[in-house]
């Protein structure tokens, strides 16, 4: 019997604006698209996800924390967050659940100071670099990962 | 013909203080005082200005992106962001609009830490040190960059 | 005549898990039982506190500006930004009251990014690694504190 | 009609132990299986892999050089030679060929001298930390770049 | 009785070749144009300027140690200067008359070994990346910090 | 039935000179006062102390040797020697006794230099910045986390 | 019962020019006498050795992971590996066998890029500086080292 | 009578790619282009020149280790292994021969990891930046040099 | 047909002494020794050369300035400017002329604030330690650089 | 007719409580089990030791600078002041003596803090990590060293 | 009527030895002379000087303190324990006596560790690299500084 | 027969300011007070000195290099060049004369950037912070230096 799969997945600042600005830089998928194609792909998976983006570093804080009480694991997409923020790294490490970071673009290619996570040493893997498909093989990601640890 | 310049001015966490504490070191101007001032300025230079002031960087950054639906540059004191908000550059950046940044000190004079924006590099130019009147020359400048683009 | 004594007390992101997640790392008492006892020693200290805690920076913000119109001093810990929030620290240093900071773990035994602490500076003083009895232990220091400059 | 889609497949030194040392650390799979899963999910994705690994760079280098007149793309994980290797970036880089970089450990989560590579520089991607999974995603993720070029 | 204003405006090395070379990077205005509207502007403010430009730190300072005698302020673009003079810096402390900074270009977004200024820590404030404009501003401030010290 | 509390507390170079020497930066209590206080509570708390006082590294280290003979924890100030001292902590560690560190000033608002202490990372705790008042709320400490310990 | 004793003795990039080359710098003995000097040692406290030197890291890393089947520890000289090979480290950690670094000069005194070494922080200790003595204090410590496991 | 003149030429890893691969970067010589000219240009100087390329460290150590016996001087660029490679600057140091070391393009405008060689300390001198020049050059400069030592 | 070539030859401070102090550092060729040698290489090559030597800054500058209206490329040796400078590399940027930089000794050979040149990242190539031999290489580089853009 | 030995052996601080404590790290073996130990290995050398421990920087020093009269050599294992004391190492230098620096544990696989030693750069050579056979190693090592001089 | 005048000369560690050991770098001159040579000196300047020499950093310490209470100023050469003595700075500001700092060698010219003193920074001023006259010049600056003082 | 002994004495820039500018800071006395009362010490030790202050790096090293041909010594006080200059630097060590470098403040009190001299790794020896007495001190260091090399 497959191990249980509820998801959260969390957008941080400013990813409300995928599709809609510098489509040259971030693309054409809008959030919502991708959000539509990460349930799609839950769903062929085994699992469920819930959706949650905000500018607020509090209200991302909030829901991580209540994932808790009913996810199995947790996607996460920091944005600007990833290297600024140990208060998200310690909500997450908080839940105890397992974690899988994930970005649109390749940090490694862009400013010096974007190339440092608070984030990646409490995850279980990273996932950077392949726009809107690095969300898809995060979550596949983490499927294996929670299959593997009910083994 | 004049540019259009309809200009969002934001203000950073605890700018809401001005001229009610540290009178010594940030002077006896309150930040209604500094709006209406710049809405006079701004009334002579053709300009309409909307003003918000918040201590939540998620606020803000929820304000700066509707920015992009309707301003034409942005006049931002990002306070103590400035050295630690990546959302918050990238939320200016996502908004494709010109941004002037000032600053009420010279952050060059005060602790290291402060010597260093995160928005600088975004921004057209920085105006810092002049008390109140740093909004002002910043108006003015982001005015002129205005009327240059549309050239 | 002892000196006035109303502290606020600020509890930053993630506290309010304390006692229901990982448990052996920072212990089984949660954020009410210290809110509590802390109550009942700020009794015995001729003291009343209010505490406040949050996710949100920004709320932290707010709630440390009010304090400027009737507490006589501020006990916290700022959690995960103590070492990344340049603001929260400007508001502190905005109500000119005296600050004690405080963390349950010792910060010097945990990693590195944990060690810089951007409050301290602005701080009367530290106590660092003793559970939920640091807070008792910070909050007998304000109220010495106090004292001292009320002599 | 897809994208042809020949992959070469590197592994770096030390990884053909896989499975039969430090099990705990690295797994048990063995590299023949990871070689083997690949090919088979290659296949469903229209792909052919080939795949070698040798402890000695310019073996590598070698080997990717000549990827140039076949391949499409190259997935590699560099193991130790990710941090020290500037010959390797440069045979990736002049193949002209997009290049994912996988990880079965998470790097991050590991001593500081892993934490940079010079490889994800010119990479299209990363993936680290799912163990043998890491290739998997790496390679689908390689397909669907291939497949976005040539729209 | 508005307070005397008579400027010392310094332009550094190279500064000569505005308006000839680089256009597409330094703007077509020549440096006697910002001169002309920069002493337009003076008048309108009540103020008089003297401009003198030299490749020769030495005679830059010597020109400044001067200023004691007779200015009221000095507005300087330091130019290549502005990163390595200490002897510069010196010598504007040593006249203890106000000081504005301003540069052409927004120093923030050229190479980091022009990020750091030796002259803003001895000036009252600093205006960059406003071409020829930051000049005209820079006066405008100087002009002002005049007021607010006569008051 | 209480834990037995016989504890060491260790001076370090220079603390004679308090009370008599840099009153507005040390205070006006001696010593000898700050023990016969420490002695007082002690006893309240049902704790001995031995007092130990040396400006040679040597000698403090020969006592805490002894004190793993007889002692249940050590209260440490280690002034000067905190930042210089492996030596110290070597044997601070060696004693494997519970150890608190109390600072009179905060070293957090002094020159950079006092900023890291060897002994903090072997420390259960510290308390730095409320002057005399730090040694009698770290014996609090030590005395919680012996009971905590024997819990 | 003396625990079986199969040395694997690894000569670094150059080490083949032993005695031939720079004879102030390295002495005169050649690398085929430090062989047949240790093997003669090793008789003596039971052991067997088996000698291999490469300038190709790869070949390096190939006899190393063959070790494994047959030998009971390992003496390296890595030359210049020491500082820039990681791979060369992790070769020798999937080994799990005890590993003693040597070298002919005293590293520390040499420059300061021969400081760090990728190999000492996965060896039991190391021997540096007494030329060819380096290695037979290493064998001896290295046959101590694996007659206290055994134990 | 001049000077004989045997001179090893080195090519480092991926420059037998030359001509091939990124023209606009490294020009549209081939590797065997280069040699011909500069063993063309070696006959005007009175000199033999040998030249060898290898995408292998350890080839490249055998080969210059061997030049001690036959050869004058040594030109050599070292390509990726200028920055990496301890064991390349060993074996050259090890020769005991004069050694030039030649860039195709200006390293110290490319990547800042680029910008140190390993080389530079142990050769006469450095040219760099004039595409298949720089080996002309470099050549040149060492028969120059070995006419000095002659002398 | 060639193209022109007329050179400007920038010799920096200190360079007036050479061949007159401290011979066996820098040999004993003197400045007008190396100039008449360039010249008549010049004439070689089909290139007339200007030779200037000061021991201002200032003075450099403004020669380099001039060279715009004339010259088709500027030959250097930076001497102590070469680390300091950056009003000088401002000149030769601003000049838009191919600019190769050279170095009698090997400065990666000497004191570490010697590594860094301001100059390098704006010249087309560098020569370094060849003695006066440096200044005909350069020279050579720099008009084959021209024959190359010219084509 | 063999050289001279006479050997004093320096113990840093807190290494009198060997065997004593943290068994686990420095091992059971006593201070006076190491020096009975190294007599005997002396003797069989042809060495006589002279053993001193003290906690006190100073009487190290004192008896160190003894040494120079009498002494052939010192072993010394410097324990915390390893990376504290220039003036340990300015006596060691002083005496022109040869030193031998040795190590319990191997200091490179400790805390950072460890890693760098005063010692080093003055010694002969280091030994490191075989707990008590690093002094046997050591000594050997010096008698060896001795034996080299004289010859 | 002059300023009295009593002096206390300190001499760190390893200084007893002057004049006895490597007299090539600290030359023949014995602390002894060096002493006498200052009483002398210190006559013809109406000053009393009393010296102490210890290898002990508490000892110095010790008698630094007492100097408070007869002392007008301290002339010290903390020799080693000038680049790593916190306590020994510490306990020299506690006198509140001007403090002149000598060194015998010129720091500047040795190793970078020796390039720092804690004690520059609380000193009058220093004097460093004229041997034993370095003494001499530093007790005449105290003496006029002590001067200077009283006017 | 004592030394020749014509000194060349070296004013940096601003120094020509003294006692007319910043007197709390630098003093009352006058820059040709100073030259007076050197030249009278002068002569009383025998010496002749020649005196020149310039604003002018140039100018400076012009006359520090013809001093080569007259002066026995240089005394100097670089000012803000101190921290900046590598060609003075190079023209100090050109003219193969002892420098004995001064400094009216102490440095080591001042900003970081001040910390730093070019200088002093070529000087015979620093004196700094005693006001005009620093440059009579140095006077007498260099003419006992002078002495003691010619005896």
């Amino acid at each position: 019997m497959p191990e249980p799969c509820r998801i959260l997945v969390i957008h941080g600042p400013n990813l409300n604006l995928l599709g809609t600005r510098e489509p040259d830089v971030y693309g054409r998928t809008t959030l919502s698209e991708i959000d539509a194609s990460l349930a799609e792909r839950a769903k062929e998976l085994g699992c469920e996800i819930e959706s949650f983006q905000s500018n607020h570093e509090g209200a991302l804080i909030d829901r991580i924390q209540e994932a808790h009480s009913w996810a199995d694991g947790i996607l996460i997409n920091p944005a600007g967050l990833t290297h600024t923020s140990v208060s998200l790294r310690d909500a997450l490490a908080a839940t105890a659940l397992p974690v899988v970071e994930v970005h649109l673009s390749n940090i490694f290619r862009r400013e010096t100071f974007r190339h440092h996570s608070h984030v990646s040493a409490i995850a279980v893997g990273v996932v950077s670099g392949f726009g809107p498909a690095s969300y898809r093989l995060g979550l596949e990601a983490l499927r294996r990962s929670l299959d593997a640890t009910s083994e």
